[in-house]
């Protein structure tokens, strides 16, 4: 009786969506990391002067967003919209960040898969036709996120090997219908499952992801055929050690090889080795400050023609590991490919 | 430099968007009230079989959506993504609730506005062409809410009278792209902007929200020049009597009789007199169920014909109240005719 139109879970734009500019924010431990030099702003005030952590991050969020705007050359006015989320509860990160711009807002909750959502919502609609310009931000504080997820930070807790360190950064992007001009485009999109593989450790995200990841990934090339070696780089963001490590296995298993071009965001922010992150970075903020900061940059310098960006979140609150349940993992693909 | 092509923030759809199919899922208060017999299922344990009030919102969110599906004839993997979102932190009640039906997944937050917005974005994504079947989902479990959001339910903790009373109630819709069948459809939406006034007073959301809701009715009006006659009923969800007064008062001032045309979802949940609700109803699972329980057993009877749906949500966190912030509204609109 119901006919499904497309086939694949791969969506291939009908036109390209332009990403005009980016912006990305960090503060100390991120500027003092391998990728500091692709921030365009950093604080060495962890709070960004405000008063409280949670509005530290919502002022990120507003400057990331004010950052992008000035570098397309934009007001705020001429958004459509802004798609934005965060891990705080009911997501006052992006809130109380996005008001001031007084444009339609889309909130999501896609844990760190934020970003990857934002930028594959926004595609759809720009190239729906009835959006011209949107912005996509989320952003992450490893100091909102400790009090809320695990502990104060004055109790000192301690932390496993396989757990991440929640990134202090913020990135934007600002998503454009000119499919003309000579900048990174988003082509294809894939709007992922979550899955569960009964995981219950809320210190090793990374392996609650990897299987959401593994299916994604090999979603996207049993689908379009595509090679790896078509990409300067496959970007998780973000598992971290652990996650990497089981993602790498379980594609392998699967007979995918991405012949070297798959690296994860939580492992690129930080020295694993110099700075005490432990299994890497994660957090919204995470993969959308090194997409929208060193990414987009390294299009800019004619380094990247094309990535797919996988953006993996760990479905859970302090709540439901506490009443047991395992933690579903989600992953969202975006494919960006330079004009 | 750049053009803005859509000088309206009205979206009026190339193709209307069916509404295949909806169900609504509610519990004792909800079925005792003057909507009850509008409810597919409703439970006379608060719990749904579940061990936790958390787990029985998922659940909740599990039958709901099978119930939809079944009455559309269609198999889970029919659909190409589904749309939801509720108030637990990290929207936990989604994630469990939907992760069985092994569908691609889009989660959303928009507090009590989350219904008009899966609504929304999921017309806006069938309306691109690359989607064919979606589900649009909320919910919201007085309980929980409680918990999380207020005290444990043993505190006995007093409300004032502007407080709503969260609905336990959920709500789905299947929406496709079949234009032909004679259902009910949507034809435009508009995303809302967050609006705060504020309104710091988390007992009085109605008031917060308000705002919001004028904002978004305003526009529409304008930008259409809609008649509010044109409408059977033109719905907020959910203000409360506070809101709704609020609202209607704001609109009047701009010129805007809604001609008794207005009315509020969490007004027609429950019986105000007669149970114990202060203000009215209010949560995700409010306007969800009102919408696709009454309204659209409305528009099958031949009774409605033509109806807005003004989903409205309080944007903050216990936290964010406690921190000082106010709390901005945010209201995203769709209208819904007979086909």
């Amino acid at each position: 009786m119901f006919n499904i139109n497309r086939k694949t879970e791969v969506i291939k734009l009908n036109q390209p969506v332009c990403l005009l500019s980016s912006a990305a924010v960090g503060a100390v431990k991120e500027k003092q990391g391998p990728l500091g030099e692709y921030f365009d702003l950093t604080s060495d005030d962890e709070k960004f002067g405000a008063d409280t952590f949670e509005a530290a991050e919502s002022e990120m969020q507003r400057l990331v967003l004010n950052t992008a705007l000035k570098k397309a050359n934009m007001h705020p006015k001429e958004l459509n919209a802004i798609l934005a989320g965060d891990l705080l509860n009911q997501c006052v990160g992006s809130i109380y960040g996005i008001i001031e711009f007084d444009v339609p807002y889309i909130g999501l909750y896609g844990a760190c898969s934020t970003i990857a959502e934002a930028l594959a919502l926004g595609s759809l609609m720009i190239d729906g036709g009835h959006f011209s310009k949107l912005a996509a931000v989320s952003s992450s504080h490893f100091c909102s996120a400790e009090r809320q997820f695990r502990f104060p930070l004055e109790y000192g807790g301690q932390r496993p090997p396989s757990a991440q360190w929640t990134a202090t950064a913020s990135g934007a992007f600002i998503m454009s219908d000119l499919a003309s001009v000579p900048r990174p485009q988003i082509v294809e999109v894939l709007i992922g499952k979550m899955i569960d593989k009964g995981i219950t450790d809320a210190t090793n995200m990374g392996a609650a992801m990897a299987p959401a990841a593994t299916d994604t990934i090999l979603k996207y090339f049993r689908e379009t055929g595509a090679n790896p070696e078509d990409f300067d780089i496959i970007a998780t963001g973000d598992l971290g050690t652990e996650g990497k490590r089981i993602t790498e296995n379980l594609l392998m298993a699967e007979g995918l090889d991405l012949m070297g071009k798959y690296n994860d965001c939580g492992l690129m922010l930080y020295d694993l080795k110099g700075q005490d992150v432990h299994a890497g970075g994660s957090g919204c903020g995470c993969s959308a400050s090194v997409a929208a900061g060193f990414f987009m940059r390294k299009f800019e310098l004619g380094e990247y023609k094309s990535i797919l960006l996988v953006g993996t979140g760990a479905m859970m609150s302090p709540g439901s590991v506490m009443q047991g349940n395992s933690i579903p993992g989600i992953a969202h693909l975006v494919r960006i490919v330079q004009n």
